[in-house]
């Protein structure tokens, strides 16, 4: 029997709770205020002004410092959207809140291509079975969960870092107001009205120093600061249902473009439910545009409106079905007995977007923001919606941060922060190729395939196949690259800097692409490691060394360029710059043989390649030569340089970074 | 912008929650009671207990049926074990509650041996690296990570199934007693005090069909069995400390095994804790045997125990260090400064156990149970503790489910329940494998090696790491073999029974042991599945068809096969019997080709083989041939026979399992 003499301590208490992410350290002063006021508002409580509100507080604006108003009662129940892209799920996973979603939602790997059936055969029948996903990813499956389970997830997470009262529900923004000459520091007044249990409204209002609306696609934010969504809404027509299936119909448990005679209909296969049985989600198309019937010339927008609201009413679960039976021919579907569907809708594709999503005041500072489907909306064809909005959040997040908490460099001669000036810049420009895609996925997907319509001009299902595959580093996330900027140095901007080799899309290193997932060995305790999992979202920049086949040579590039890199990180606020090494070296060596700095900075993020795959090749970094890459704290890449300029790294942080 | 016409439904309000197993069907009545009485009362929320309590309420024994009491005011601060094995953590994942514990703990993938320097040179060196895991597991690691965090863990779980008083807390367990007469449906009465918050104590009862004492090493349910643990406590005294360390010793971040001339020292690296450092724990031996002073063969009992406790004394904080900096010579330890150690202990390695796990009463029935260190105890050094422990509950609870819900067929005389009986049958078994390898094992550990010490008669490197190496299958929990038994078919004891080819440790498929994981296709929706996911512990039996090559065949056995499987798990209970189809075929088929009820009963469990693995290579079953073999709850194969006699599964099933 072992027998204890235990002594034990108070410090062990906080060992049993989950793990936490650190806050990023703070350089400015949180200025005094009479107790109301907030450095951050965010207007709305779905999937972006959550997220937003989630990554803030880890960040570490938090407590009185955050609030997020939401109009609405409660948590969604009968949710929308619910696809995440592959690059979503990488998001979620660096924040380690992926692994519910991962277990228990509903991956899509092979997507299955139905056209009319070949040979005058009556009915549709199976063209092929293409990979959902065409670009390497961490996680190579978009997964499918209902879009209220997911917002729960990022909820939770948020009580962990953030107090209760955090999100306000109930209450309606009205608009802001914008005075800087008395209120510097808190310069925007949000007025809202609080709606309680009995329905009357209570106005009040709260001043902050930034307001960011995640208020949807009628985003009263928006009108704020006097800007609209901008596009056409399509005629086309889709309903959707979700659903238990009872059907004959192969594919049922497949992502299916199905296109027949009758129409179109994609399915979406969706998460196991607590009775044991899986939902599933269709889209079916209705035939014919809204205002067929009428001359278009002479129809004013408001007929146009009143014709499509009249087309939308008749969409009722029967249509759906008798419309859905049409296009499965010779295969039928219908709703499992003793079950309900879950939710039915209407709806028209269209595509729109603001020009801008920010706003000035007038002391030269951005401190509006909009982010999610007050920015852009679009069809839910090619299951972008809430990653795109997402994604507006998670870029803004931390430049948001890093601007509040005095971590950036403010430009010498105004208050403007250059960095957080990339968020437009790099938002507006992924929203537009959003619109792009999407006009002309949603465009084929309405059209016929091999009917010799006209409309469509010759959409052939090699056709609707190659907008597919082409889209899938956009559709996935995977494929985005940001512009040059402060952010992304460009590669052929310096001699000094690095062009890797290979396909950025297939993981090569490159200026505004996403560091792709690698495995490694970690060399202090010879674990298997996932990068992606070592470099979280916290906020924090990373310079990432690899090193390079002459690390254990006291004199060579790669020791200077290590001791180069540990003064880099010296020289900036502890807990902003994280160093990242990599080596390639197969033989063991030991601590003593490589600059010291290494163990004291980087004692748990140092590692070496394993037998799975190597690092230097999905990177397109020559082993003998390495290389030094600046890593955003979102995973981009902002800068690549030679092992013998780590100055090229330096600069780039002196331009983002504070010194101390 | 998208214009939605929703109608929804209240279900929705369901599908935002996390999972959540399905109970097992209920086939006994719930006789009726007084209020107070329970079917299972569980004594200690330790590992153990708490295991065995969360495993009840998820197979459905939850509610008013559970009670677990516990003598301690809270939860665990102070942990003693800390690693999980490789199987322990395929268990927890077949739960759904294995993430944050590999996500956030701490692995173990080599073990780094050190011994004296060879050549006359003074101090250590290290001797080699050896994987910590030597046989195939889903997790090929160890995983060390605070007590506490795993036992909040399986609270939180518990939450979900079972309401928030099933574990009640300052209740001192005092003895039972039992009245098979005027009690026959709950004839067990449990005498327990509950201590207030001013100390006092106040005595209560409540009674139950089933006991389970998971009550520790000085088990008071064990000794109102009439039993006790049987053995020697060893004269070995170690010391054991968790801290932060600031040392040189290059291997600190692995498990290092340490012999040098001033002793032994194990190191065992643990989690990154809430500061962003990682903790390590050392067990330090203390040198010189307890009462090597005085005469053996007359020192009483009394005596020695008092030498004992007199030695644990002594080993202080300071002590530990001191003698750890001996042993690590020429490398230097000490706790980093600015932390303080959480807890440091000293015990003595001994292993002792009970022969009998259970106790029948009057009428027949095996009523009160007892699993964990009430059964065991013995040095952690090999990890091994709270993994049998909680195994000892992973075995148990689904016999006792089973059981209580009149799922088990009970022998046709008398009230036995066979199924129940091959608990403890299968856990001393194993207990007495813990033991020997323990005693082994600490043995050797606490000897010198290469230092021609008589009393481990020539302990060589090697010989230990024979010993390591040997091991693995048991230490992992992966090799572990349950005897022949009523849920054990011997694979010789029928020709219609199939033998596996290749080595058992290595997957093949084998009765007695547990299926080891393999990556598969699915058929439905070709995504990449894990077989081990697909068998949650959900107290459910699998019938799983290895088809062979002729699956197409309309009148080949394959399909006879499954048409007959089908049968049989239409023959029992829906609920407790999962149909699983394993198929090795590469060109594409349909539903059409194969019995309509593999679609019925097995949609979304029909799989094909992954590009990564063969599952018939690595089972052990011909393509041509195929197999059935039914899977125990727990995951370990009962029997195994051929495609063409599928009458011996019906055969071991109509043995286990009710009919309807």
């Amino acid at each position: 029997m072992p027998v204890f003499e235990e002594t034990s301590d108070a410090r062990r208490d906080l060992r049993i709770l989950p793990s936490r992410a650190l806050p990023l350290p703070r350089f400015s002063p949180k200025t005094s205020t009479t107790g109301d006021e907030r450095e951050v508002v965010v207007i709305g409580a779905g999937p972006s002004g959550l997220f937003l509100t989630l990554l803030l507080a880890r960040y570490g604006i938090s407590g009185s410092s955050l609030l997020c108003l939401d109009s609405k009662p409660g948590t969604l129940k009968a949710g929308q959207a619910d696809g995440l892209q592959p690059r979503t799920l990488e998001v979620l996973q660096s924040l380690g809140i992926a692994s519910e979603i991962i277990a228990e939602g509903c991956h899509m790997e092979e997507v299955a291509f139905w056209n009319p059936a070949a040979d005058g055969k009556s009915g549709i029948e199976r063209t092929s079975f293409v990979p959902d996903v065409n670009v390497p990813a961490r996680f190579p499956f978009e997964v499918t969960i209902h879009q209220g389970r997911i917002e729960r997830i990022l909820q939770e997470n948020l009580s962990v870092y953030a107090p209760e009262d955090t999100i306000r529900r109930s209450h309606h923004f009205l608009d802001y107001t914008v005075d800087t000459v008395n209120h510097p520091e808190y310069p925007i007044l949000v007025n809202y009205e609080h709606e309680l249990e009995d329905g009357s409204r209570v106005p009040g209002s709260v001043r902050t120093k930034y307001l960011v609306g995640g208020d949807g696609a009628r985003s009263k934010v928006r009108k704020s600061m006097g800007l609209s969504l901008e596009g056409e809404t399509s005629d086309h027509i889709w309903g959707v249902c979700d659903f238990v299936a009872d059907t004959d119909f192969p594919d049922i448990r497949n992502r299916s473009a199905v296109h027949s005679e009758a129409g179109s209909i994609m399915v979406i296969p969706r998460e196991q439910i607590a009775t044991g049985e899986y939902l599933t989600r269709l889209y079916v198309q209705v035939p014919g545009d809204v205002d067929a019937k009428t001359d278009r010339t002479t129809t004013t927008e408001d007929e146009k409106k009143n014709a499509s609201k009249k087309k939308r009413a008749e969409v009722t679960l029967e249509y759906i079905f008798q419309q859905a039976n049409a296009v499965f021919a010779p295969y039928k579907i219908k709703v499992r007995e003793g079950t309900a569907p879950d939710w039915y809708a209407a709806y028209q594709i269209g595509q729109r977007m603001t020009p801008k999503f920010s706003s000035r005041t007038s002391d030269g500072v951005d401190r509006v923001f909009i982010v999610g489907d007050a920015c852009h909306t679009h069809s839910p064809k090619a299951g972008q919606g809430m990653n795109v909005s997402m994604m507006d959040s998670y870029n803004l997040s931390w430049k948001l941060a890093h601007s509040i908490l005095g971590l950036s460099l403010k430009a010498a001669k105004d208050s403007a922060d250059t960095v957080l000036e990339t968020f437009e810049l790099e938002r507006v420009d992924t929203a537009r190729q959003l619109i792009e895609f999407d006009t002309k996925f949603s465009h084929m997907f309405s059209g016929k395939i091999g009917s010799g319509d006209s409309s469509t001009a010759g959409l052939t299902h090699d056709e609707f196949l190659k907008v597919f595959r082409d889209g899938s580093g956009f559709t996935s996330g995977c494929g985005l690259e940001y512009k040059p900027s402060k952010l992304v140095r460009a590669a052929k901007s310096s001699q000094d800097m690095v062009i890797s080799t290979g396909d950025p899309l297939y993981g090569a290193l490159t200026p505004g692409r996403r560091v792709l997932n690698v495995e490694l060995k970690r060399f202090a305790d010879n674990t298997t490691r996932q990068l992606q999992d070592e470099l979280p979202s916290n906020g924090r920049y990373r310079l990432l060394v690899l090193t390079s086949t002459n690390l254990l040579d006291p004199s060579g590039y790669s020791q200077k360029a290590l001791k180069a890199c540990a003064d880099i990180v010296e020289s900036h606020p502890a807990g902003s710059i994280d160093l990242v090494v990599l080596h390639p070296i197969k033989d063991r060596f030991e601590w003593t043989q490589i600059p010291s700095d290494v163990k004291k900075l980087a004692e748990m993020r140092t590692y070496g390649l394993t037998k799975k795959e190597d690092a230097y090749d999905v990177y397109g970094i020559s082993r003998g030569e390495g290389a030094v890459a600046v890593v955003r704290p979102d995973g981009y890449v902002g800068v690549l340089c030679r092992l013998s300029a780590p100055g090229i790294a330096e600069d780039y942080l002196g331009g983002c970074l504070v010194t101390v």
